[in-house]
């Protein structure tokens, strides 16, 4: 099976998709609108891309790719982000004098690099995983990298230390998404259903209204979003993820319902509620 | 009146800074906790920070500082993200062999890059502003940078083209911040108020009740997000802007009601709806 994913080996959403799809060969991209295209081609059985993190919020580009692609959410996973610091085989704490890594990475890292690397410059790059890559290639053997495990394999550097990002809620959702949907999932499995609206004009208090349809079906919401519609004051999309599938006849009628209110529905896929990683 | 905020002189909250206060000095910071402090500490007289981006979605860090610092909001502005070509002076767009920027930059002026610079590499750094500072430092005549207008005047670059991004609908709405609330907005100004609140343990359907005491008020909601606590499975934290400033009776009443349904509310401040850049 190939999974295609963006950025380069070794980036985060390559360790998502190994983790989703641990068989999988796969398949980089230099940008989502690729990894949308893949899948819809039939280049690849599946895509994989980060919708929201933690510290950062929701990836509206894909949600924006989502919504004009041909494709089918039908798995989720919830990837702690790890960073870890990294050299070339024998190099010790001692000899790093510059540290590399995407300034975020930087950022999240500082108590780390004020206890035991207070005498080396952080230096900025643009990818943790092209942190890892230029330290490697270019053989420099006073400095260190922060990046993802996927990173330390893929370019022959070992650890100097793991998980050392001050804050420990930094995890990513990533989707993973495939041209037609997946058999629907066993009665007793948790799931939920992503969808995506507009507000339909002369609907006077429409979210709340949108989300009674839910309400009064004792449907629990997971998610749920505005996002203003920019050069359309007022106007707004909504993302929302809902407890339950379509195979749900409750969930099927309050989309139905839905449907009077608001306008541009999409579906974007029924999936198994997914795991979190350690 | 000291402005603090968070990046490199030519950075785009720098660009946020000048427009929302034309007279002030800007104070550069290295992280968004040391803005935060600075206004809270009576350092400098506002803050600016970004607190949602149109592409890539709210800044969550800015919201937990938000919650866990003593200031006020009182201004907010929407600034329209626009990518710049520039280079230094007598360079012409033959010269380009290689063009500097963050790699979001890159991705965003693609379409640009490749009808004018097809013959020119596309090398990512850590920032936009970074990138018109390395150009112009090491006096590279060979190279350009895409940065915002702001770093172009900084470092003495000229502009061989403006707005070059695909995509037009990149704006970043960004939030001043000060110690204490101004007076209170005169009437007939549009205000809006934006708070923050859990849900309460053993409330069913909290996030719809938390909803119905804005709509029972026919208060108009602005913006509207969840954001799943990391470690806390179904928990939540709500943002919410609505329409309306403290000074209104039924916007007060709306809150102690939300009060009865919801916990932790904190109300982050009262402010004139901001304007959107061109």
């Amino acid at each position: 099976m190939k999974v295609a994913f963006q950025g380069e080996i070794g980036a985060f959403s390559e360790e998502a998709a190994c983790v989703l799809f641990p068989e999988a060969e796969v398949v980089p991209c230099l940008a989502f609108e690729d990894v949308f295209e893949a899948v819809e081609a039939g280049r690849v059985e599946r895509g994989v891309v980060p919708i929201e993190n933690s510290l950062f919020g929701s990836v509206h580009v894909n949600y924006d790719l989502l919504r004009a692609h041909n494709v089918r959410i039908v798995a989720e996973l919830n990837l702690r982000v790890r960073h870890n610091l990294m050299a070339l085989p024998g190099v010790t704490l001692a000899d790093v004098r510059q540290v590399l890594s995407h300034p975020q990475a930087l950022g999240q890292c500082r108590d780390y690099l004020r206890r035991h690397l207070a005498h080396a410059e952080a230096v900025p790059v643009y990818d943790t995983a092209g942190a890892a890559k230029m330290v490697a290639t270019q053989g420099r053997r006073d400095a260190a990298a922060i990046a993802s495990r996927q990173a330390a394999a893929e370019y022959g550097l070992h650890l100097l230390a793991e998980g050392i990002e001050s804050n420990r809620r930094n995890y990513t959702r990533f989707l993973a998404l495939a041209r037609e949907a997946d058999a629907p999932v066993p009665e007793g499995v948790p799931c939920k259903t992503s969808i995506v609206y507009a507000q339909r004009e002369n609907v006077p208090g429409g979210l709340f209204k949108s989300l009674a349809v839910f309400a009064l079906r004792d449907i629990d919401l997971l998610k749920i979003e505005s996002r203003p519609l920019v050069g359309h004051p007022g106007k707004y999309l909504f993302y929302l993820d809902l407890a339950g599938s379509l195979a749900q006849e409750r969930v099927r009628r309050a989309l139905d319902h839905l449907g009077e209110i608001a306008a541009e529905v999409k579906v974007l896929g029924s999936y198994p509620v997914g795991e979190t990683t350690a």
